[in-house]
């Protein structure tokens, strides 16, 4: 099971809380750092409104926890509901993410743990998320929280560009 | 390109719509025609007053296209909305399914058009959605429309049992 290095966090005041929409620009910092990360930068092309926008009104598209330290925002879980035809109502994982310099100190257990504690008090069938398959660490953690990797079911994406292809030529 | 058989189609009278409250019965049956397919027929609790309730009241969890031919439902797309934190509002695809004896003759396509179509007209940034990474047929096909399968990304699921199991040590 998951161990939280509890005197760690708590001599630093973690918080893990609901992100408001005075977090979005940290919240777009993450996922921006993330993205870096993979060598994706310029693939980001939320902005800060996007998030505000998307995530306040009503139907929200999205929730997010955030992990706070001494008022900075270190860590975010963002997550929506999805549908499973088997199960019923789910949630999707899209992003957890924790600051490069605040990693390692169990920050990022404690918002996947927030998130399964949500998903659970409000009666969600499955939580489901999307893994690197040669993200070794990640997957371990995830295999010994219960989790199980689906090996043999692969991500589609249909991207902006090539779906105005697609309609285009069905259209023509 | 994707080439629909019109000649075939027509001749039959295929009708794509939005499916209503009294095709979920038609719905629930060809969803678990599908499970059964993968000889998972157990793992479908949903039911039909589930996709009644879930679909139809306020913020549905789902929307589906189905098609029709002579007043029988012979395929579905069922999806719904996610969020990508690189590009925004999303489409998730969750089942695409034609019954065994209307297959090949263009109805799956028909359907994954329509669903493109939505996306692209109501300014969607992208579709996703999950394969099976051996079946081979499906892959060909999402890739000749330009759809891009992810061979490093892994579904990841918690599900419910598992969940309660985590929730439980995490508050012990």
């Amino acid at each position: 099971m998951v161990k939280f290095d509890k005197n760690l966090l708590t001599s630093m005041d973690l918080i893990i809380r609901k992100g408001t929409q005075s977090d979005m620009g940290s919240v777009l910092k993450l996922i921006k750092e993330l993205a870096s990360f993979e060598n994706e930068a310029n693939a980001v092309e939320l902005t800060e409104k996007d998030l505000l926008h998307d995530g306040f009104g009503e139907n929200p598209a999205f929730k997010v926890f955030v992990a706070e330290i001494e008022n900075e925002i270190v860590g975010i879980a963002l997550f929506y509901e999805r549908y499973s035809t088997w199960k019923g109502k789910a949630i999707h994982l899209e992003d957890l993410i924790v600051k490069e310099k605040h990693r390692a100190m169990g920050v990022g257990k404690l918002l996947y743990s927030k998130v399964m504690e949500y998903a659970f008090n409000n009666n969600y069938k499955r939580v489901a998320w999307e893994v690197l398959d040669w993200n070794k660490p990640a997957i371990e953690f995830y295999e010994s929280t219960g989790a199980k990797v689906l090996y043999d079911w692969n991500v589609v994406q249909m991207e902006e560009k090539s779906l105005k292809v697609f309609v285009d030529k069905m259209n023509s």
